[in-house]
């Protein structure tokens, strides 16, 4: 399967540079390290530091599940207007861990800030003191096992000399290798925009394989940009941009305690202060923001667990954008229709299955069905040029589109999502061992 | 793995005779028919007709899916007072299929009607006229094909031929045979109970492997009882017991367009005529349909698609029943609990996740979740002996027990579902190959 690293680049937006992850670089007012502390058995990295010297705005979303990890709790307590660093660690999801795991990352915060603060003194013109509560966690792993907070403690002296204020795009491959769990391939996307003159990028990186169904954020996934922009409009960009994006992919159904995808702002770009969403001068970059969500959502889903080919489902012209959403994952999550695909049998019946029990306001009279171009079911009855040869060699595509067209109304949605192989059962089957 | 027969009997009812599958005999006013007409390229029986000579009343739910059969369809227009029969084909859903599909039931209610009728000119002493509204039918395989009208229209005449008045275990094994898809063991059970004196058989057989999930009724399932009581009393005594039965097991979350379970009565045991379902005569009744029923139900998840292990989840001390049905469920479909249970791995968190994503009302501080007898979560907290290699040990087992206690009301619910495995996969993905 050829998920080349450019295989989901769009290029609609003539104003705007979407890039190449070839063409990561430096984003000025951050600065990246990433260890290996030894949490897994064999060795990788598993241990990243997103380090902003000055500083940086930034707004967070987070999985809708009703049990949070320890550092979401963390997180959510957070009121700094500024913070300066974000540690991600893989292996270990610090949930339902209690209170032990809600005390190691304030000791962990601590050491940190501490650390920080030293290297702030003996390196910067016009040192901060950092405090605890400026720093952000992003924990992925098992859930319910002690976290290890001991190793990590020993290791954030390493962690923060390996402090690189340069970035190249080695070092933004090794950090999204370090932040993976199951993921078979690191995760990145990248943008440049201008906002009233100024050029401006906006960086992107993610983890997420299994366990990604999303209500609100899914899976783990950093924005960076070196845009001047308040972290009360970041919040309404990253509002605005998840819900096509992140929320629209799925691979199984199930939904993370430790989901969160957020975005930060170095404001080094030294565009002019932005007072409004509404503002026309930032509207590329709420595109580019969205395109870099996009791009990473999609390579989520398509590197998800097990997967053979990336699907895509459109849903249109339904009563409500609800019903559109009810629709598509019901398509996406139903193993039925999964497993279908994963054996490249173009088994409709299946798709109509997970239409009906959606929920959603139908007519079988006018229900369409397509597998791509090809038109199957046309106004509730099979079209005259049905050909299940053509179908059969269609589902041989890497890239499968599934197309409902309800005909009632006028709201769409779209999501995306992958295939059930044997491979899934082999990976969730002995994951801890 | 070892799902005899007998497994699943469970013989709390002091007063009522829960009985072995070899004790199914003859129920006074039903006949069967089991035929194959080759709608498989392999040779096996592929309808069977219940015929009812003297008229049965009778009971329905069916699939709350928004796209339903041509049969449900057909079923749900019938009003008649007493049904003689009910026509029952595998391999073809009749599902998406339209007016004609539609059309063709109507046309082979026609023909056997009329084959019936000369059937009783030519046997009974007071021969009935049997009208085309009075069959019913139940159809299940593959959605989206034309329906093989004209196939059976040539079978109808062997199949009527081939009635017998008198039923024994085999006859009842080969209709539990002959209504299979994918299912892997004829699913059959049986309960004996009084009514007012008058000794009362309940038989029941099922169907169901893949497209298991619930809302309201759920894969075939057909009960017969010899007692005296009218379809409306038929149908409280259906609804009484479906939620805790039908409707408490899952395979794989997704829901047919064909799944009816009904409840047929030939009176022949001439109970006493009952007036009302809370007459403590027939309690004894209520609770063996139930037995019946859940019976046949965990036999159908049991025999899940690709199954290895049976697994009960109960979910106690909810704020509401919703709450706790809907945590079950949010565990029984999850496919990371799914594929740990089968790779024998006591994955708690993965239990915890599914919890969270269900939506319920939970205190993260009051929850607690055991594996069988091992507590592992006890009021948010890793219980003092908890113990992996306990664990691992407990999941060798073929049975495992998932229980959660929120403590905080009084409500509960219990869902049967079973593992996930690569057979699940192999089955799905080349289903109509």
């Amino acid at each position: 399967m050829d998920f080349s690293i450019n295989n989901f680049f769009d290029k609609k937006h003539k104003d705007s540079k979407i890039g190449h992850f070839q063409d990561l670089e430096h984003i000025d007012g951050l600065s990246i390290s990433t260890i290996s502390c030894g949490l897994y058995d064999k060795k990788r990295d598993d241990l990243v530091l997103f380090y902003f010297r000055e500083g940086a705005n930034y707004a967070n979303v987070y999985t809708q599940s009703k049990l949070v990890s320890e550092n979401i709790k963390w997180n959510k307590k957070i009121k700094e207007k500024k913070i300066f660093g974000i540690l991600v660690n893989t292996r270990n999801a610090n949930a339902l861990t209690g209170k032990d795991g809600y005390n190691s990352l304030k000791r962990i915060s601590l050491n940190l800030s501490k650390l920080l603060t030293s290297k702030q003194i003996s390196d910067e013109d016009k040192p901060r003191e950092i405090k605890p509560n400026q720093i952000l966690f992003a924990c992925t792993g098992t859930i319910g096992e002690k976290f290890p907070e001991n190793i990590i403690l020993n290791n954030t002296k390493n962690l923060v000399e390996k402090i690189k204020y340069n970035q190249n795009k080695l070092i933004w491959i090794k950090a999204a290798l370090g932040i993976m769990t199951t993921d078979t391939k690191p995760k990145l996307s990248m943008a440049e925009c201008k906002i009233g003159g100024t050029e401006i990028k906006i960086y992107g990186i993610a983890k997420g394989s299994g366990m990604i169904f999303p209500n609100m954020a899914t899976t783990l996934g950093f924005i960076f940009t070196d845009a001047n922009i308040s972290s009360s409009i970041l919040k309404q960009v990253l509002n605005l941009n998840i819900k096509s994006t992140f929320n629209a992919i799925t691979c199984d159904g199930d939904t993370s305690t430790n989901d969160m995808v957020s975005i930060f702002s170095t404001g080094k770009a030294h565009n002019k202060e932005i007072r409004s969403i509404k503002d026309p001068k930032i509207k590329q970059f709420i595109n580019c923001v969205h395109e870099v969500m996009l791009n990473l959502a999609k390579r989520v889903a398509s590197d998800g667990e097990g997967a053979t080919k990336f699907v895509t489902i459109k849903c249109l012209n339904c009563k409500t954008e609800k019903d559109a959403k009810n629709i598509c994952f019901s398509i996406a999550n139903s193993p039925l229709v999964k497993t279908a695909i994963f054996g490249e049998d173009p088994n409709w019946g299946r798709i109509a299955m997970a239409i009906g029990m959606s929920g959603a306001v139908i007519n079988p009279e006018k229900l369409s069905i397509s597998l791509g171009s090809n038109l199957i079911l046309n106004n509730g009855r099979l079209d005259k040029n049905y050909d299940e040869n053509t179908l059969s060699e269609y589902m041989k595509n890497e890239k499968i589109e599934i197309i409902v067209d309800l005909s009632i109304g006028s709201k769409k949605f779209t999501a995306y999502t992958m295939d059930l192989s044997n491979e899934y059962i082999e990976i969730n089957a002995d994951y801890r061992s």
